[in-house]
């Protein structure tokens, strides 16, 4: 059965995540309605990045299958005229292989996470970031993210739901830039622990605000224990960026 | 009696533009308001720009006399405190001097244009900019848009309902760049008409399409007539930038 690559951007306010669930609308049954209304086929699709509620895309990647066949531009101008008025857009597809699998076949996953650093309250990036009104040092936070980066036992920066069989995992990158206003916290990795980016960045900003040091960031990693690092920074600021096969 | 410049950002989305009307709610209202429940004062607000509705602002600028006299950084926070849930942020406040006019003394305003140029309907972007989703080639559009500035007599690019004593106005700069899928459009001059810039957006994007040579664009603005020129592009993506005194 033909199977599609999609990739999707998406704002992730209301929804209750990607995935389907009993509690609100998901990303993941708005794309299998629009596939039904499309072509009458009932689907599963699968996403490199489950992300959670709030949560955006840029550049998420999913796959389902569609028995209809029709070239991949057709299928991409169809669902995006079912998705309406979802906050769901199909920005590419392609007709891939059956074996490729937009989750289980990716080897490295992109987040962005956007700080707003500014005393004024968000107005056009309201729930598009991450509002931090006191002053952070994007040079620290960038020298101690290094800390970060490589393999190590993340289970400080873990959330407690989280259903990984093991918390080591290896950041390739976690770089903090400032763009004006805006902090960006760049974070790829093979795959990720649930809330690992969002606990990443609550932890960070200790550092930016001058009240951590690498040495306490060094402590709450060997620490192993979730109470040690920093709070989870809030959905709004992030975004899957992209994913890699 | 102490007179505040403030900075402001606005979503134009759900007001009826800057000015005060009978029929919805304005950014100058809002502002107002805030400040009367901020101190009790009944002010009249004066802005660079009396952007219409839709219209949002990075950098818009007003003034307010305050007899309260508090300092600026104070001023700014409890305004923003009370122009909550509006979408409305003083970004920045400054006292000036008694002469200082945010509307007269403005000698030069700037506009960004922001189209986003893509195959799929916008998400993150919507009511953000203006979709066209047929391919623009924005060089063509940066070279026809040349032939607008110096000063013209912009009659053909003018909202029928426009109150301007004069036609003619020098367009000091008017560059055409992308990012991505974004088309900038870049307009700075001491004043415009209305609707100045969504009309040559219009314009510039029937040359972006390969539908208007860089003739057509002159043999438009010489009819000085409005239906000689495009259509009215939509107030999503036009943006108060910043206004210089």
């Amino acid at each position: 059965m033909p199977r599609y690559k999609l990739t999707l951007e998406y704002d992730g306010g209301p929804f209750v995540g990607w995935q389907r669930q009993e509690n609100g609308p998901s990303i993941q049954a708005a794309l299998e309605q629009a596939a039904f209304k499309y072509c009458g086929e009932q689907v599963t699709a699968a996403a490199a990045g489950r992300t959670d509620a709030g949560v955006h895309a840029l550049g998420q990647v999913a796959h389902l299958d569609l028995a209809r066949g029709d070239p991949a531009e057709r299928v991409q101008a169809a669902l995006n005229f079912h998705l309406k008025p979802d906050p769901v857009a199909v920005i590419d597809a392609v007709m891939v292989p059956d074996d490729f699998h937009a989750r289980f076949s990716c080897r490295e996953r992109e987040y962005r996470y956007v700080i707003a650093n500014r005393r004024a309250p968000l107005v056009l990036a309201r729930e598009r970031a991450w509002w931090v009104p006191v002053p952070l040092n994007e040079d620290d936070m960038h020298r101690a993210a290094q800390l970060l980066v490589g393999q190590h036992d993340f289970t400080s920066f873990r959330a407690i739901e989280c259903q990984a069989a093991s918390p080591v995992k290896t950041l390739e990158m976690l770089n903090v830039t400032r763009e004006g206003d805006e902090i960006h916290i760049a974070a790829r990795a093979q795959s990720f622990l649930h809330h690992q980016v969002r606990n990443i960045v609550g932890t960070l900003r200790l550092v930016g605000e001058g009240k951590w040091s690498d040495n306490d960031l060094i402590a709450a990693l060997n620490a192993r224990d979730r109470s040690a690092a920093g709070l989870t920074a809030p959905p709004d600021g992030l975004y899957f960026v992209a994913a890699r096969y």
